[in-house]
């Protein structure tokens, strides 16, 4: 099943699509009525996670890409709640950014209170997987903990909807694949993790308690580069769909900065 | 005004406190009825935050207690929403940890939305302050980004109420205390910060948006330290109250891990 959150006439809603005759229609949980078609609505981010816990270097590629060491266990940080848009928002690139990147993942949705799982019951603990642009500002690194790097507006997309049926393979398996306009710039299978979902949410949930909606994001393969306003990059995982989201400057602040910067 | 969240007859409400002839009640926040006695009710953490900063190095005693550098600007990181505990609750030793530290905090709760605020209209996006302890387990530090040393369940506690009349001084020039059992182990003054509220909110809502109930933690001055299972550590500051916890061990997969280690 696709679990949808979306904005119609200015009110959000929440349903599960399905194909019907006359293209994609968006479901009521409960009655299975038709609230609206696909092509009406705006879909927003598919859940609304409170913890959102990241995993880095968690790909044997993207690893041996950046010259780090195999990590021994999960390397964790934490996005924002605020960074987090759906399909089709605009990724804010702040005027300050030399260097904002793409890094295509995938996502996991937990369904019910985690803590402290055993790995071998740890999907049961999933409602399921979508897609996950883990935005990076990487000039913002250097801060120490990357608090702006990684959690600034709009540095979370999410979609563009949650698939709940994980079916024989679960979290690997997958392509995954990442494009910047028309270009593949990343591509890889989910089932290359170094550390599975199961080890992942074993792992998180024996020191932070996940509940229904959080979201833990699994790594990105290599690949990851810039992008620059203007661009639209897409995630793209087998069975899950396609995010896409447009790169816009960021005005504000942000822009009278670049202002004094380039005048 | 002093804003609580409360527990009554397994009920979760919201209201206000003020004195009685017969001690302090909650009064609901609309009508001022009488919703209970303080006495006959457990206080929660008073706000819900999704996204809570915290600012490192905000005291100079503390920047040179560490031996750190003095900050350029303020040294930002996050603590996730399942860390949050309310008075009175405990915080959670893990077993693996060998130095869990307490970091006595003025905590700021956010009132209306803040995106790029101006320093000087800043206090004006502020609920009200109220007392924080920034528990951090020393050993994790090593993980690289803090994640599991910062946001470990119980890692947060937050309370006893929101104090909204900021009065004359504003969020400085306040006597912060912390006390390990009946020994004062810091004490100083929230006007000796190297970052204003002020200017750590302008700074922190350039990139992240602040929504109401968001917290942000301001730093501890000298004299952290560490606590162990039995302790019981309180932050007062003046005018805001006091935040007092247990700790206790934490039972499940930790406690096993440290039988094995002691065995």
């Amino acid at each position: 099943m696709r679990l949808v959150r979306y904005a119609l006439d200015g009110r959000a809603g929440a349903g599960f699509l399905e194909a019907g005759p006359d293209g994609d229609v968006v479901r009521a949980p409960g009655t299975g009525r038709v609230l609206a078609r696909l092509e009406e609505v705006r879909l927003l981010a598919p859940c609304e996670p409170r913890t959102i816990v990241c995993v880095g270097s968690n790909y044997g590629c993207q690893v041996a890409e950046k010259g780090r060491p195999h990590p021994v266990e999960p390397a964790l940080f934490l996005k924002a709640p605020n960074a987090v848009i759906g399909p089709e928002e605009s990724i804010l690139h702040p005027a300050e950014v030399h260097r904002l990147e793409y890094e295509g993942e995938l996502a996991v949705v937990i369904g019910r209170t985690a803590r402290e799982i055993p790995e071998d019951d740890a999907l049961s603990y999933v409602q399921g997987l979508t897609c996950a642009n883990d935005v990076t500002a990487d000039d913002w690194r250097a801060d120490g903990q990357w608090t702006r790097a990684k959690s600034a507006d709009t540095f979370c997309p999410l979609g563009p909807w949650i698939e709940t049926d994980l079916g024989d393979r679960g979290a690997g398996g997958r392509t995954l694949s990442t494009e910047l306009g028309e270009r593949t710039v990343q591509r890889s299978d989910t089932g290359r993790m170094i550390f599975s979902v199961p080890e992942i949410l074993a792992h998180v949930t024996r020191w932070i308690t996940l509940r229904p909606g959080d979201v833990v994001l699994t790594g990105s393969p290599a690949g990851v580069g810039p992008m620059v306003p203007g661009d639209r990059v897409t995630v793209e995982i087998d069975g899950l769909g396609r995010l896409a989201n447009p790169v816009a400057a960021r005005a504000g602040t942000g822009s009278q900065v670049l202002g004094d910067r380039v005048s």
